[in-house]
């Protein structure tokens, strides 16, 4: 079989982007296939009549996604992926997918055939969030011995630092006074649907937990949500349209580029430097005539996947450039209270309490901060904005739960909620400092940088600019190490950036963070020593250039 | 100041609507404000050179959404509304929001006008959900007393039948087993990110739950969600591309119109009888060389708002049809172990009991089964189906709560349940009965028709066709009882229909039933003797017709 790609220069797409373009949807079409061998970088090059960085690049973008993985010297391949799935649902029935549904009820198993054709008109949605997951699972088989991988890439807090024992009581005692409540009432009524924005109790004790952040919120302008996806996704689908542009960072949080994507928002990044948000890119940015975001999303503290945090000169500056341009901003606060500047006893005050238009909504998950699969958090805005917000919460998922929200107001309530903070604190900063000695130790030499994270699980290595980041990953991968790809941190169309991986130190011990930076040291010296772009053995007749 | 409307009779657009939309715009305009009065429907109709059924249609229309009211021989009036809410947002700053915000925190006080023009440029979204919490809040507000108050419209369970004291040992008990896991695994990973399909031990005990529906399904075919809007909302999102067409019961349950509404899917009504679904029409619908739907919502159990129940011969016959014609069936079940036929012990067999294709998305909620703040149901579909809803999840909210599932998965899989289950059917059964009987009892001689429900909270009160579905509304209110408008349950472009009203009867006392059974019949006869058209007095010259 042969498959032709055809690029065309004349278009505002970059080559390398309609390349890989091609090839997923060849892989799509089912023309490519898990295990296919794609042609050496230089030669697909020659064929096409592109530079080898166009292709190294289309290579990098797919291998970034998961969807092709290769090993210097053996060549280039296509992964199970995804795409390969979603081929088999498209392809007619009995092959491949039901080898591979052996789990499935008697009834499934039957005939599928139908939804194949069914969702074949829906366009994949491969997540930043699913590409990742993707790439962690199939490290994990590949390495086979979950116990020896080390995962770099997760991005998570440690759950074990978590006091699971404490967090039995706030069940317990929520419960308790739940039930007494209702007795009191003497009717159940706090069971029933009330107001869409939650809770009244956690609202009210939320609206003064924010003063540590520098400001109060009344219970009324507070929204309680599963967490700051939620609170993202909702912002997004009730005050952007499609098409509407957004100012967001470069590099951004991953899950926030899922939910603009998925929005079909246009991203436009602005750079972040070691202080934050670049106010100067963004001035330039709201003084160009062209499109002009109204809405800016950002996580001035914590910032993945850098872990920096905006200075608070910063903060007042950037709000005042919101009022001064109209710009309303989305302030994604996961764990501020998770700081590692010993000067400071508390974090730096939010880009709220800047604020005195209303101009700012906060986003505050407790998911990182507690453990990811509490599922709570909320929106503090101001009332013509919450109020749509609340009409969409109440449209779409209706209001969060009560049994939930007085466990967590428990938990958050109990004075021992502090000590725990400042043991995570001190843990997590002083597996960030390991971390950092242990690149400064291993990577001499390297021409790699990193970024000093003063809050958060994480740090972005920046790599030689000469290594490809999908061969990073795939060579780390190899030793046991899994990374996550810079690229995933990138808005799609942005200006080609150095390779990069984002490190997570937050849930990692001193010795897995020693092996794992050993590791990585002695990938990118394999890497650097032994050449860089993949250089595979010939391969089948796939392609065919136009 | 003088308004101009301007209707035009050559669109597809009703002439009703039209005028129903100007008002509207005008009030979000600020030209029309709360408490103004309206024109008679005859003048206004002789300005507009309209009959009077548009005028009362549009008025109609805008009652049951809660933005005008109206006595008869007092005039209609412009209520304040969400629409009146935003017109003072638009405002310039200062007036009206100022003294409506006392609550406010200081720095949300000083300056929000931005916010009015921000705002602006996105289409209100009045959901009917919205538009019903609105009329209750409204009719709280007028009649005073919430003790004498009596709400037949809340389509609400009973929280008082709910077990709070065992929910509060599930809760602890939930806990305890959490942190014994966590102990055990050594560590706490069961707290992590995991499967977006949610907590796996609720799923592999919900897996075998659904035998009492006649079908089972694998833990891996079983999306956690926080109920029946979520499960909706994430279906359409992902299965639906704005205007694409979908299929409804009509009437319909208010929450699945707004979520189709708002994912601009363009709903095609379908008839529903005593026995479910009209299948004769949904066949000729499909057979129609025109639009073709690709998926249908329908409520085959305690269908709201007439309570009725798709017989078992249906059932198999929707499935059959959903097959032939490459159909995807999402069936919504809120209730259906709350069913009121004595001669059965189980309730029917779902609709993916009789599916062999996976053409069936079954939407499962404990929310309206506990109690409505729980938050928490599932969704079962066909693996490819599933993935997509899976990615979805993922990029929208992430997984459902793991201590929130610990604690329903408690309070089910103890066999008191299925007890309590009981003594709930047993119990609404009886308020069914009595509010029948009542219903028989004092509106004979009324040309009323009502469904005599199978299953669930309500029925569906047909009213005699020269009443006014929104002067029904008012006037009871006056007397202190809330009805739901019939209109809530229709889609907004469908056929004209006779007026009717929701009425609830799960949550409410015999004696309550009685009084409400009572003032509706007083209403409803008031009005039959008093004419029906509201009649106003003449009211200053604010329309002009064009």
């Amino acid at each position: 079989m042969s498959i032709t790609f055809s690029l065309d220069k004349s278009t505002r797409t970059l080559l390398y982007q309609q390349l890989a373009e091609q090839i997923k949807s060849a892989i799509v079409r089912g023309e490519l296939t898990e295990g296919m061998q794609l042609p050496p970088v230089r030669r697909l090059a020659a064929e096409l009549g592109v530079s080898t960085t166009t292709v190294a690049q289309a290579y990098d973008l797919l291998a970034g996604e998961g969807v092709i993985g290769g090993h210097v010297g053996r060549g280039t391949y296509i992964l199970s992926s995804p795409l390969t799935a979603l081929a088999r649902a498209r392809a007619p029935f009995g092959g491949d997918f039901q080898a591979s549904s052996s789990s499935l009820s008697t009834c499934q198993r039957q005939r599928l055939d139908w939804a194949a054709g069914w969702l074949g008109g829906l366009a994949p949605q491969a997540s930043r969030a699913g590409r990742l997951q993707w790439l962690t699972q199939r490290a994990l088989e590949r390495w086979g011995d979950p116990s020896t991988l080390l995962n770099l890439s997760s991005g998570y807090p440690d759950v074990s630092l978590f006091p699971i024992e404490r967090w039995e009581r706030s069940m317990a005692r929520a419960g308790q006074l739940l039930a007494e409540e209702a007795r009191r009432a003497a009717s159940l009524q706090v069971l029933q649907y009330g107001s869409t924005l939650g809770d009244e109790a956690l609202r009210s004790y939320l609206s003064h937990y924010f003063a540590r952040f520098g400001f109060q919120a009344e219970p009324q302008e507070i929204l309680l949500t599963s967490g700051n996806q939620q609170g993202l996704d909702l912002v997004a689908r009730v005050l952007l349209a499609p098409g509407d542009p957004v100012f967001i960072e470069e590099p951004a949080y991953l899950a926030a580029l899922d939910i603009f994507e998925q929005q079909r928002a246009v991203c436009h990044p602005i750079a972040v430097d070691e202080e934050g948000l670049r106010l100067d890119l963004l001035e330039q940015a709201l003084e160009a005539p062209a499109v002009r975001p109204r809405l800016l999303c950002i996580v001035p503290t914590a910032h993945s996947p850098t872990g920096a945090t905006m200075s608070c000169q910063r903060r007042q500056q950037l709000v005042e450039l919101a009022c001064r341009y109209n710009l309303l901003v989305v302030e994604d606060d996961y764990c501020s209270e998770l700081f590692y500047d010993e000067s400071r006893c508390e974090p730096l005050p939010a880009l709220r309490s800047f604020d005195r238009e209303g101009r700012v909504i906060y986003l505050k998950s407790f998911n990182k901060l507690l453990f990811p699969t509490l599922r709570l958090g909320c929106i503090v805005a101001a009332p013509p904005i919450l109020a749509r917000l609340v009409e969409g919460k109440q449209a779409f998922a209706r209001g969060a739960s009560l049994p939930l929200a007085r466990a967590l107001l428990e938990h958050l309530s109990d004075p021992a909620f502090e000590e725990e903070l400042n043991l995570s604190r001190q843990e997590y900063r002083r597996r960030r400092d390991t971390l950092l000695n242990l690149l400064e130790e291993e990577l001499t030499g390297l021409e790699c940088r990193w970024t000093v994270p003063t809050a958060g699980f994480n740090l972005l290595l920046v790599l030689p600019s000469q290594l490809q980041e999908y061969e990073v990953i795939e060579k780390a991968a190899d030793r046991g190490l899994l990374l996550a790809p810079g690229q995933l941190f990138r808005v799609e169309n942005s200006q080609q950036q150095p390779p990069s991986v984002r490190l997570t130190f937050a849930d990692k011990s001193p010795e897995q963070l020693r092996e794992g930076v050993k590791r990585l040291s002695s990938t990118l010296r394999a890497l650097l020593h032994g050449g860089s772009c993949s250089q595979g053995q010939a391969s089948p007749d796939l392609f065919t250039a136009v």
